[in-house]
């Protein structure tokens, strides 16, 4: 797909200070080709004199034609649940080690943008994440996410006790201290320290991960991304539990809540730098092949 | 998709005597619905008198609309091999303990099969994979699988080393003691022993199961079906590596082999009886949701 | 080692009045054998019209020769708590499913404890572990446990930090949902869901089971049982952890806090029924060796 | 405890003339202290014109003060095995990579083994396994392991199937490609890669890991190191086994073989250079608290 890039959305990590010299140079940069820049508000909030014309996330979204973002992985996830419903591609811009998803290094930002705004990049696509909560049959939640919905216990002794169904079909009960439903991009996030597989990101596919499951036989289940997955906590609860997403998001659940998960219809547009390659970037985190 | 079935392929566990009876007893009632049967010649071997028409197994392939396969998950997988290439659907009737794949229990056998050849059952398409072995840029073998095809250890001290590749991208070198390739079929059989996920039999996708890996961050891999997988077996290896499909077919691997894994184009029809729910089966086989 | 029993302690099943018949039973047949009872004063109260004399749980600690506990494994983990200083043994009378401490079935219970009154019993010293908090150099926490201490996460967003430390020396620094310590009575318990082994009761070691740790590298480590395991809190942690004891005595931990866990000098005296063997309840309670 | 050094044995790594230089510079060193020096008669046939005296090991074990063991990890492990009946202390010179047991480096080799030669060392004890072979009541195979006797699959279809007791008690029956049975040593080896806990080598303790288990109640347990662990291969077994100690030494078992696991008497005792601490070998071997 050829892509035409005008007007450019700038996002910074959230309350962080230390990034507006990076922001600048981008805005000079993207200034200096002639492109529109609109910053961010909340990020300008920040950045106290910076002189950028600025916009509220949702005409970032309905304006712009690309959005950078400056930060790390969690600046891109809060970043992509806030574009997700605008359809407009996200590059980031990593300030800290290396990201999974924020995969511009500051050190060759010019010549990787250069390439990027040419259309000379690798463009992925990845599911992102709706769930909403009902109680009694009225919703009284609804968030996205990019990595996980998790469904954990809070506030109770010990563990959680909840149902899963799939596409209305029932899975198992569980008595765990939670579970997580993760995308492809969040398979190498929260739900690998769960003991999660690893998705490659051009899967269609959910995965649900126990956390800490009472009974040894529970295992983590791979499920098409069309599923609907709806997690019903079990009335006899004592206590709370708590539904997070991309664990920037929580709200609070309480005994019968129905939680249903489900893949948006649109995806988020990732752009990568030129030579991109997923799994050159799980070994780079995850040190595989490397001699001990 | 509405079938018609006139021509019946019946195909009894290996070497197993104790199926004769439920063979004779399949053949009678499919006789009784004025049906034709062809009965397995390599089955046929060992029921003496049977009084059946037989026939080699490509011809089963060839002429039948359905073949009734009577044994376990074992034989099924091996009728479904033989008989990947002709896309004939299976169904297969459970002398042992209740199985993944044939789940037709003899108990309730000519209720399930009056529904199944009246088209009143779940049909499920099962992937199917295609290995073969290259050594020197010749090919020196070939097979399918309905599990899972495993690069294993053979006659070494204690692991093997290779190369992973997915579509020609290097994924990573493992040494371990091998790698199990599996579909969704196969995540619930060696794999699952391996420590992989459970893929829903819906998915389009494979999952890649290291083998007690050297390295600790060594994780399962979920791939699109549509992967290319490739290993390179180490050129330094001593001594050698075995390519194992479902279990039942080895092939020995020498240092410098490249073992190429591709899902088949056809997939495998599946006819389950009436009621059919991959999730309850699931719940039965791993004892699920049981309060310990 | 022989006992004498001529007094017994009653401990029931915290706020159930469902014991109250089993109570009975156990009082009416000791009674019948001479012996004095005291029923444990919280019992008594859920128990009007009870008719038995009655003691706080100290002086039970102190007058009497042996501790009869009614109710499941959670009741004796209870017990045991608050038990522990006086060296009395403890034998549970399970009202639930079989225990891994309480295996007295109430079915058999008059001839199950005519034998361990004669002693023909077979005794078991299990581990127990005492927890404290020090907050700048003072404490402000101290517990028993007899199943595990838990570090864990706790109103923060997504992972709790800390530092490890066996006998004053560094082992790591762990990003993770929180860590296990746990006796080997504990090992089949949450250590078991967080992927910790099995210890057997006999051995003199805890197992350290980290949490959804951050890193794919950590692991279970067991350690011998006079090691003075250390945990502090990052002082850069945002939010607060949890110290909790056998997941019923919960206290806040703020970043800095040093949390110091030992095993008590006095181990917990538990008294089974003739035949008892562990290997058989693990095998019942985790249905090993079952044809799945 | 106070040692003499008066003779020296020297072992260098199987069949490799690299290690010629190192195993000079050695003898050079222990020469110039006026020590004497008997170079292992194995090591020499690969050193033609060494000029040393030489040793067959036995004699090693028995005239020697202390044992130079001069390559990596397993040679240290060959040497162990070699030299257990004769209590004489081991020191490993690593010629490859930091290696759990073999820690002095050649570069600061003269400085660390004149502060070994000076006492100024951390001793310590290693539990080691004896294991052997019964078949029809007669024993067919005994050998020694310094970190795991394995019992697995040998050319057989998928899996073993055997049973394992403790002290005589069932414990369970398996089927699974094998069993690791690993001393604390060996929990850092193929016990780990089969997903076991890290034993702290000071436990008097021994773990045993089902490989690949076909129940996914399987889990690895840590029994006493004074346990004798009997692992009996089912008659109906098709096929054959395997015995490997420290992945060394191989020997075939048949269905109906007894294998005897039973910690020895004696331990091995291991000298490290000054500082030595376990938990830093953990962390740089392990990559504990690395950020990745």
């Amino acid at each position: 797909m050829s892509r035409t890039f005008n007007t450019i959305g700038l996002i910074g990590k959230y309350q962080d200070p230390g990034i507006a010299d990076t922001l600048q140079a981008v805005h000079n940069y993207l200034r200096g080709r002639k492109l529109q820049v609109l910053l961010d508000a909340d990020t300008a909030a920040n950045m106290p004199g910076h002189g950028m014309a600025t916009a509220p996330r949702a005409e970032i979204g309905e304006r712009c034609d690309l959005a950078i973002v400056v930060g790390g992985d969690g600046t891109l996830l809060d970043a992509a649940r806030s574009l997700s419903d605008y359809g407009i591609p996200l590059v980031g811009v990593n300030l800290g080690r290396l990201g999974f998803l924020a995969d511009v290094s500051p050190a060759d930002m010019v010549q990787q943008l250069d390439e990027i705004l040419a259309g000379d990049s690798t463009e992925e696509e990845r599911l992102l994440l709706h769930a909403r909560v009902e109680r009694d049959g009225e919703q009284i939640m609804a968030a996205d996410a990019l990595n996980d919905v998790v469904i954990h216990k809070w506030e109770v002794a010990r563990m959680i006790e909840f149902e899963t169904y799939v596409d209305g079909l029932f899975v198992h009960t569980s008595r765990s201290d939670g579970m997580i439903v993760s995308t492809p991009t969040g398979s190498t996030a929260y739900a690998l320290s769960g003991g999660g597989p690893i998705l490659h990101p051009s899967l269609d596919a959910l995965v649900l991960v126990p956390i800490c499951p009472h009974t040894l036989t529970s295992r983590p289940i791979v499920v098409s991304a069309g599923a609907r997955i709806e997690v019903v906590v079990a009335p006899s609860l004592q206590g709370q539990g708590q539904v997070t997403c991309d664990g920037q998001i929580n709200h609070r659940v309480e005994p019968g809540d129905r939680i249903v998960i489900e893949a948006k219809p649109r995806k988020l547009h990732l752009l990568h730098p030129r030579g991109y390659e997923y799994f050159r970037i799980l070994r780079s985190k995850l040190r595989w092949s490397e001699q001990p």
